[in-house]
């Protein structure tokens, strides 16, 4: 069976692997996930994009939200305000459990990858689930305010801030998690997930090696893209892009990715990009992106496939 | 109004401090708690003792567990399971929160008697909570099977182990956390609260000082006796006397007791011991002290109090 690597943040990612698993025998799947969100609250070590990925591949994910366990209690989160901690990042209970153990075995020496890989184990994933680095790794945006977090950015202060910049902070001197490079290597298929194109894709093209690997791979690399009508699916790619100076376009998508891109999936609303993508020698596909139910899920798993014999 | 400090275990001190607080003033009540319980847990600090009077006095403990936060759930303990940790030691969801903002406040410097300050403002209580030592401090279990973690010994294994010994670990080198001798020494009445006379008061007058200091105070000092008609009321006090050698009376109590005690509660079925106590120099007085309801509690505290009236 052909191996599949994909290049994965949260929420718009998950959905599409919720898809890919039905469609391709799960343990041929490879997923390297964004860190650039791990950050640290109260002591707890936090990695929101690979827990997304892990609970909706897990099937117990809130689908009303894309992040969190489905019926999951704030009990903790109520009391640690109770106990004048802050409470603005949602940790359900259910949810607080993969913190704790995440910081336990990180405290015992253990890497994020060989925990991810615990907890992938525990919960029944049969697809391969990668952080994209085990190194500290952070994502800033800078503003107007000063560097923040993206996640203090995202949730806490809801994307208001104007953004100036963002900052990878850790990035020159990480190192790919173990199966990163050689999972890009050795795949048959690459698929770039529809996330956000700065802080979720972005981070993973940063660390060293990965977008040589990418480049260098003989796998063909098709990408969907996050970007629908002018207009991110879901959060704040607009505003990052916009900050950065860039146009928030699909078009402008396949530019960031076009050194390595072969295919490229967009939405029905976005047929007007279909020839300047082609002008950069990356094959187009035109869909409808979007995805509520599982059947959109799948059915764009499967065009997302199909759009890799174009190439 | 006259100043009183108490020594606690856990529940049978938080019931009878439960009462005491309806009595007396609170704010001139300071509590001396057992912190020989203390240990770490999937990286996270657990004071049992500290927790069982804060929530009792804060009026949200688990009245029918005597631990614990009243309907609390228990969400993340089953989550850790499905993660393949040990969930044998029973956190709740809001208890949870506690422990988190202990370690996360230890982990900042904080001290414990700091923390438990914090705790215990937030939770509005008004008597003074001081954990005996802020210095590293455990009580094993010596049993045929090895030296157990006190925690271990009487919720993981049940207190099943035989009691060849318990060993205070730390307590040569630790020193009474700040408030503990100054609170003895200017206090005027002194009640060693009806807790496990070994592992929770045998604790705290391990304490370099603390025992000294009782001995020296000008306080009048009365103690509950934790042992009824021959058994502790809750817990595994008779398990560790027998193993120890010690005879499971109100008596031997008294006798651990003697060199500081001014004044004995015991219980009507006990009055076998009175003319023995009173042969140890301490006056006794006689009454029902099974604590049910909060007017046993009430009732209790009362009669106790009036114990040091005696002397």
């Amino acid at each position: 069976m052909p191996k599949i690597t994909c290049l994965a943040g949260g929420v718009g990612a998950a959905r599409l692997l919720q898809g890919l698993v039905k469609v391709v025998p799960p343990k041929d799947i490879t997923i390297i996930i964004n860190t650039g969100d791990d950050f640290e609250l109260h002591g707890l070590k936090i990695s929101p994009d690979v827990d997304i990925v892990t609970y909706t591949l897990a099937g117990i994910v809130n689908e009303q939200t894309g992040w969190g366990i489905n019926n999951d209690s704030f009990h903790c989160l109520e009391a640690l305000g109770k106990l004048g901690l802050e409470k603005w990042f949602n940790i359900g209970d259910a949810d607080l459990a993969t913190h704790i153990s995440r910081t336990k075995h990180l405290a015992e020496g253990y890497r994020l990858s060989e925990i991810t890989a615990m907890h992938v184990k525990s919960l029944g994933i049969e697809a391969k689930l990668i952080p994209m680095t085990d190194d500290p790794f952070a994502t800033y945006i800078a503003t107007p305010n000063g560097l923040i977090h993206f996640e203090e950015y995202l949730v806490h202060r809801g994307s208001s801030d104007p953004v100036n910049d963002v900052k990878y902070v850790g990035a020159e001197s990480s190192k790919p998690a173990p199966g990163v490079i050689d999972s890009i290597r050795e795949a048959d298929h690459i698929i770039v997930c529809p996330s956000n194109p700065i802080v979720s894709i972005g981070t993973i093209l940063s660390v060293p090696g990965v977008r040589d690997a990418l480049r260098e791979t003989e796998a063909k690399i098709t990408a969907v893209s996050p970007i629908v009508g002018g207009a991110p699916v879901k959060g704040p790619a607009d505003k990052i892009m916009l900050g950065l100076g860039l146009e928030v376009s699909a078009y402008t998508i396949a530019m960031l990715y076009q050194d390595f891109l072969d295919s490229f999936v967009i939405d029905n609303r976005d047929q007007k990009y279909i020839e300047a993508v082609k002008e950069l020698g990356i094959n187009i596909l035109v869909t409808n992106t979007i995805m509520t139910s599982l059947e959109d899920k799948i059915r764009l798993a499967e065009t997302t496939l199909r759009s890799l014999e174009l190439v």
